[in-house]
């Protein structure tokens, strides 16, 4: 029920999932089950006949559980939590915290679902909080940033967390082997940054990660995996989410000069090719025991199929076991 | 002597801007009297004749101090304010503290600018600190976003001070009249942000500025003066350096990807006419009583004009007196 487009595109999210990702065996929509049941029947109804699976076998792929409350967009996070425990948020998330669903996906408001996720799945030893990890697309390699708005005024060991955090991600779920781990700051010397960065700095030289000092806002899309670029970028959720929506909101603007400047669809379309947010789908909540998926409230139908891959990719990869194992390793790397 | 292409970058934009920029009465080039002389006379005799103004007439136009020290790019900023009372840094900035000069520009360390600016020009009473004001071209009209690096951990007074700073400046410098401020942030609502933007929040609101709330990253692009966007963008400087820098990697990714789909030069060229950064060429630091520019370490002739163009505009609207004007006004506005 949550998002700005709920319940139609998270409803046509699912089938497209189920259509296109074989390894994902069924899915459970959580929601008021009448106002589901009539749009799911309404879009199995619609389906083209013989394109992929039939309505009826995807209908065979798919619960449906009752939760008649619904948080909206503009609840307060701990208080909707708190207050509507038959919400399709806190009722989705039992789900997966009880072993019924292996991961949650939501369109619904983050706060809620960063709040119930930690309340819920527990975070995992050692972690104060949890990390949003978002992948800004390059045109190399994409980049994972992190906290992208989980934590405003953030510590210089919760910056730590975040660098374990997005270090398992990048090798897990990016596939990059010992992952280059960056700080995100106003020049590349250790003593520049604000005062949790410059601890933060400090802190990060000791641990067992592959720590390739301060980055500045100019090398985030140099692309990981190229010569000196990095995998990941830590930084606080302040930086981050707004950061995040600034680059999104680049690609409209680009193609705004490049229309008026005269360039062809076509090529307009072959520029931004791989390049699309909805590619990424969702932002997975690092740091808790689940895989809690974080999609855009104007998530279209393709965007939630997207976060349910990155979902199924989380479950395959065990990704919340590596993150749990890696941080009860020593954290201070050997002299 | 400052920055990483000098004498040559900042002598050749002298001359672009003398031959270009006809108010511009004398520049005085600051610096190893020898070494700014021989730069010179090679660049005036490779002039080509019969183009613009003389060699000749030029060089009645230029005036050379001298100033033996030079602060590195690498120096720590107040200490070398201090221990190099002859760098072209500090005898430059006495010339315009003492009057001989009516702006100074400078592509050398930046954090050395802004402490010797403090200390020689002096902050406008009621201000704690400067702030660099930046401006961010858009598909529309170009934003000032500031502070962009002079101040990392901000207090919510002083991001008022920079909303008044920057307020000033959109209306003296980029020319619109009540410009709409924006406070940076990660949410529209007034309780989005970390605690010093929350409390700015309340504080902007009971001040005589147009202030338009929060904006969010997605918000800055959209270009001063459309519906719905805003003048200035308010944000502390670590916020603001990170977005600035990584804003200025993005065309060059962007040229990479256009490129590679086949899109002509010429489109190319014609998609980000006007884009270019150096055609904004040096940031004020505002709340000194000077005009003090910064420019880009790795400023081209041409930034180097256009940062004396800058300078000449804060020179001839008296910005600073307005500023001045501005800030002795009674902040709070009338019930």
């Amino acid at each position: 029920m949550g998002g700005d487009l709920a319940p139609q595109a998270p409803i046509a999210g699912a089938l497209l999932a189920l259509a296109e990702l074989e390894a994902v065996h069924s899915i459970t929509l959580v929601g008021r089950t009448d106002v589901v049941r009539a749009e799911l029947d309404a879009q199995l109804n619609a389906l083209p006949a013989g394109q992929g699976p039939s309505a009826s076998a995807l209908r065979d792929r798919i619960t449906i559980v009752e939760a008649p409350e619904v948080i909206e967009m503009s609840d307060k996070p701990t208080a909707a939590v708190r207050g509507k425990p038959n919400s399709s948020m806190v009722v989705g998330l039992k789900l997966h915290a009880s072993g019924a669903a292996d991961a949650f996906v939501s369109a619904g408001n983050t706060g809620a679902q960063m709040a119930a996720s930690v309340v819920l799945l527990k975070l995992h030893a050692g972690l104060t909080r949890p990390a949003i990890a978002t992948v800004f697309p390059t045109a190399r390699n994409p980049v994972v940033v992190l906290d992208a708005g989980a934590n405003v005024d953030c510590s210089a060991e919760e910056l730590v967390q975040f660098a374990r955090l997005g270090s398992v991600y990048a090798e897990d779920i990016l596939g990059r082997p010992d992952p280059a781990v960056g700080l995100l700051s106003i020049g590349e010397e250790p003593e520049k940054g604000n005062a949790a960065v410059k601890e933060a700095h400090k802190l990060l030289e000791q641990i067992d990660i592959n720590f390739a000092g301060n980055v500045e806002g100019r090398d985030i899309l140099a692309g990981g995996s190229s010569r000196g670029a990095v995998d990941v970028v830590v930084c606080d959720g302040f930086v981050g989410n707004v950061l995040l929506k600034f680059y999104e909101s680049v690609p409209g603007m680009i193609f705004a000069m490049m229309t008026r400047a005269g360039v062809e669809q076509q090529l307009l379309a072959k520029t931004f090719k791989g390049f699309d947010y909805s590619d990424y789908g969702g932002a997975p909540l690092l740091g808790v025991k689940g895989v809690s998926i974080i999609s855009h409230g104007s998530s279209s139908p393709r965007a939630i199929k997207n976060a349910i891959g990155v979902a199924l990719r989380a479950v395959e990869t065990k990704m919340v076991e590596h993150i749990g194992r890696r941080l009860e390793q020593p954290a201070v790397r050997d002299a």
